[in-house]
């Protein structure tokens, strides 16, 4: 079958075999947000015909396609749910020639009753979850990170904290960015800077006044111009992750992109908890697993 | 003498009497930033000529005037400081018929060590101080709120939150502003959305996980298009009296422009304090206190 993780601004295909191995893989900048009205049949049919072409007939999408802005709404399922609910709720949408379906996003509401939403995420964990029978939280990160209670292998739960797309509102758009160049994200420096941020984010005085001390450690030199958006990224993680991070939580799996799980990692540990960076393929993996659960025609 | 508010983006003068009370005003938008180098001299000129012309001699200025990127760079005064300390340290600047001279900023440090400025903050709390004989603590309210605390009239330390230009970069940049349109801020549904907001900041999950469900709220229309950026300010000056107001702090006088004055008071009542809008020209009775202690030529 095909598999396609399509998001807002990028298009992920791989061609899997039954074991859900990846035997080929299509990757193209056609995110739902540069596909026209109407368009996404033809998109998908010009993106993959070379794996329709050599028979395959069924393909699975997850992620934002299945929004209001995507090809088709499929509504948000609500937690608890893992793959076999995933599997049992997918939204077919017209294409000649094959089988296309896409996993719905999930619902749940956080402990005082306001909405969580994920599409995407789902099929990550879907795929992550047969590799982390005792997790009990894993945390997703990226503009919009997700943190996941697990509870036998299904999704009881999550949270969702605005923290990527913050960052780059709060360096791009205040005087926060006027004090800081772009510097090698990956030398000790920026490390240290993180680090500070982190360590930072568990003083007195809240998130808000934390961000104008950005500004002053910077204006009597404390703070380099070239560690700025590092101690930033720091000061913002650590305060996520101390607000997300349960007590006893064990070892939290980080599922996601390398860099930025190291990072997330790095203020796990730093505020008392374990961290292990998860790597692999997991929405590929998902789509098999779901795709294998699903009743096709 | 004359008084002048020169900030990073306006200019703000009085002719005052000898017992403090403002005779005249004028305001320009001609803040430090549309200022030329050099230019600030015959900026001023050009501006009070008609005071000058007739007769008075002594000028004083307070605000971003006396930064880096202003006319001369006063040096920041340690905390604690008040009108006597302020009025020993004025900087004068050269100006032909005139004595000119720039009130310094104040610098401190938070209980980790952290420095914390201000400019400006400083002559209007002087020109408070003496309705306040009370107070422990007072709030001015805007892009960069100031919670200044107060000991026998003079300041001894205060903290800043980056509040009101987190809120324009949140709003203006990230998805949240999507889901927003203008409304009148001063309805009762705004007011509604305004407290509902606050009530949000003193729930679990931290500021960085109730800004995604701002996005979520609206998404399942539980928050209206024009009550988002109300909900989304009373979210974010919830944050900041939350961690800011002290307990037992006793009546806070709110110091700044009305409307903003009177949201901050509303937070900080349903945060459980007690708050007072302290109407006045604060900044010039602080020129006016500060220019009679000092000793001029």
């Amino acid at each position: 079958m095909i598999g396609v993780d399509w998001g807002t601004s990028s298009f992920r295909a791989v061609r899997l075999a039954v074991d859900g191995s990846v035997l080929a893989r299509i990757e193209a900048p056609q995110g739902i947000m540069a596909v026209a009205e109407g368009g996404f049949a033809e998109t998908l049919r010009a993106a993959i015909a070379p794996w329709l072409a050599a028979g395959e007939r069924r393909v699975l999408l997850c992620g934002m396609v299945g929004s209001r802005q995507g090809w088709a709404e499929a509504a948000y399922l609500a937690c608890p749910a893992g793959a076999e609910e995933l599997a049992a709720a997918l939204l077919p949408v017209a294409f000649g020639g094959a089988e296309v379906r896409i996993v719905p996003g999930l619902a749940a509401t956080d402990a005082d009753g306001v909405p969580e939403v994920m599409r995407g995420e789902e099929t990550q964990v879907a795929g992550a979850a047969p590799l982390l029978p005792d997790a009990r939280i894993a945390c997703l990160p990226g503009t919009h990170s997700k943190w996941v209670r697990l509870e036998a292998g299904r999704i009881a739960g999550f949270a969702t904290h605005l923290t990527g797309e913050a960052f780059a509102a709060l360096r791009g758009h205040t005087i926060l960015g006027r004090m800081m160049r772009a510097g090698d994200t990956d030398d000790a420096a920026s490390r240290g800077a993180f680090d500070r941020g982190v360590v930072r984010s568990g003083e007195a005085g809240g998130l808000l006044h934390h961000l104008f001390g950005v500004r002053a450690l910077a204006l009597f030199g404390r703070l380099a111009e070239a560690e700025g958006a590092s101690y930033l990224s720091g000061l913002l993680i650590g305060h996520e992750v101390r607000a997300a991070l349960p007590k006893n939580a064990g070892v939290v799996p980080v599922i996601g992109e390398a860099t930025l799980a190291a990072l997330y990692a790095r203020a796990i540990a730093a505020c008392g908890g374990r961290a292990e960076w998860l790597a692999g393929e997991h929405a590929a993996a998902g789509l098999a697993r779901i795709g294998g659960l699903a009743s096709w025609n």
